[in-house]
């Protein structure tokens, strides 16, 4: 009988949202999977259910979080020791913010398969990071909707496209004036239209600091000029994102909203396997899919971020530490929505960006920028 | 300095639209290829001209039709000949109706890179077609928009799809009501609003029997049940076709209506070749792309070709004699636009298949189609 040999995934953020949907794709498609390792941060509870179930050998969480512990049989093991560990295929870099910067080195250094939903790694190291995988032969695979679109379009083509059109829905807040914009509330604004997202990424979509960031991801996986990557709002978030050709001609990949297609497109690529959990898109129910150019003006986070991709150097890695404290300042209500933006631009203001950077440089100039926009806001008040 | 190899390329059919567009490309790269042969049929005022500006080793036109004599350099031959002639590389069947037949497997018996725009060869003979392409290692590269599109989309993939979405754009008579099918003049039949093409091609795009053709031609060229290829009304025709996987992900491919740019991939797939003559969609523009199903109803010749592919054997070839010589009879004016689809009908009632037809047989049931459509016409004034 036919029996796949079955991949060996380390799964780092497990009891996030990406993480929790990683599993189910594992849970759908048994004979595919072997969990090797998991991570997760202060979600004890769910890490314990996680482990009972999948059995794996390694287990990871924020020890200093946290005066619980784990009982289970699977050994404790730093995420940079399960990214590069001998038994693990895959690597799913499922964390958020920076907590995966280092994993997803490790991992790249290791040759590993290293499907990544986090954006930041690639948007602070995008240099360092592929760079490493062209010297350890080690494959990036996207996990975010919009790169594997463009990914899934791109297979087979001899050269690489001329544009690439990165569609996003605009968010829950694309038709608001500049006034009712800053009234908006942390939980008005963790309501995303189309996606099931964590918080971070939900303020990201609705300010569309998120698909500046993955502008610069596309750069970095694709090696397309920051220049040649348009963004087209597309409210539906049907057609995930689109390549256009040398001859103009255009492909676009579609299905409705679910993280479950990219991830197991990642984990399984190029092969695609049915599965029955997945769903499809009813052709008698879809009745159009509409484009319009960005609001650059009420939404200033999308072209900060472009602009920072364009600058390079330290200057993306300043533009997701301000972000980061931003973003946390207004989920805890300390700062309007409208001054995400204004922070992040005054703190880019502020850095003299550095080429080429080390690692070292990143952090440091990480740590200088969550420092300065803390402080920023902090005077605002 | 890099000088890529010439194409060779025979064009039969260079006076038709398609033909023309070739020779457009031709222009557009001329150090692409070369024209070793052209075939036109009673068009010697453009024959002549082309002949002048590009020199073919060979030419041919229909003399029974015509007592001119076309005065030139070129060795006159016969279009099976051109097709299989050493120093040909890439025939283009650009010939309309049953015309290109024994052309198209002339070229697929020498092994030839064989592009095709002429739908009635595959829908008549596609087995035997697909049969002999696979011996001789032949390439049948679809040059219609919709199964270009499909072809792009299925590139690098390494399964073929489940599903093929064959977009329409439901011509020009998409909302009409049955009684207001029954008095359109063929003036207004062939005012086609997105494409621009012969006149057999426009009135069946009219009637959507081509989109029925298209079926039948798409389950020869994918080798994906008839079954699982739907049709979707898309009127604003910017989506070619797409491929749903397995895995419920779609493929999409996009351009503005311009029969260049499939001519042009079948030509140098699966390379793309910056053309400046091809248009670019512009994104600031596109406002929307919608959907909806076919109307079965008022249009029957779709769902007769669809169950007359599902039939198959000879039931395909009685349904393009059927319908070349109803469009033909449409076009003079002896019959109404709704009796195109009634006379394909009670012939097709009248046919008793016979599965897996040799050539003659199809010849033999291509004759009797003919003569008894037209004698249901007869009858029926």
């Amino acid at each position: 009988m036919y029996a796949p040999i079955k991949i060996r995934l380390a799964i780092l953020g497990s009891t996030g949202s990406i993480g929790r949907q990683t599993l189910q794709i594992v849970r759908s498609l048994p004979d595919r999977f072997t969990v090797v390792a998991l991570a997760a941060g202060q979600n004890l509870d769910l890490l314990a259910k996680q482990v009972e179930e999948f059995q794996p050998q390694l287990v990871y969480y924020q020890t200093e979080s946290t005066t619980k512990k784990l009982e289970c049989p699977a050994q404790f093991m730093p995420m940079e020791g399960m990214a590069s560990y001998p038994n693990v295929d895959t690597v799913v870099v499922a964390t958020s913010g920076i907590a995966g910067l280092f994993a997803t080195i490790a991992a790249v250094k290791s040759g590993k398969n290293v499907a990544i939903a986090n954006k930041e790694p690639l948007v602070m190291a995008g240099e360092i990071i592929t760079n490493e995988a062209e010297m350890s032969d080690a494959s990036i695979l996207p996990i975010d909707s919009e790169h594997s679109a463009i990914w899934q379009c791109m297979i087979g083509e001899p050269r690489r496209a001329k544009y690439i059109i990165l569609t996003a829905s605009g968010g829950p807040f694309r038709n608001y004036t500049a006034k009712q914009l800053q009234k908006i509330t942390p939980q008005q604004a963790l309501q995303h239209p189309s996606w099931q997202m964590g918080k971070k990424v939900t303020i990201d979509s609705a300010t569309l600091m998120n698909k500046g960031l993955e502008v610069i991801e596309a750069h970095w996986l694709f090696g397309i000029p920051i220049e040649d990557i348009r963004v087209v709002i597309h409210p539906q978030s049907i057609i995930h994102s689109m390549l256009e050709f040398y001859d103009g001609s255009v492909k676009a990949q579609m299905a409705y909203p679910d993280m479950r297609l990219p991830i197991q497109y990642a984990l399984l690529q190029p092969d695609r396997i049915p599965n029955p959990d997945l769903p499809r898109i009813d052709w008698e129910k879809l009745k159009e899919l509409t484009f319009e150019p960005p609001d650059y003006e009420n939404f200033p986070c999308l072209k900060l971020a472009i602009d920072a991709g364009k600058a390079g150097g330290t200057c993306p890695s300043v533009l997701c530490a301000a972000d980061e404290v931003a973003v946390d300042l207004f989920l805890k209500g300390k700062i309007a929505f409208t001054d995400i933006a204004s922070l992040v631009a005054e703190t880019l203001e502020q850095h003299e960006p550095l080429m080429e950077p080390s690692i070292e440089d990143i952090l440091a100039v990480d740590d200088w920028a969550r420092d300065y926009t803390l402080e920023l806001a902090r005077k605002k008040r």
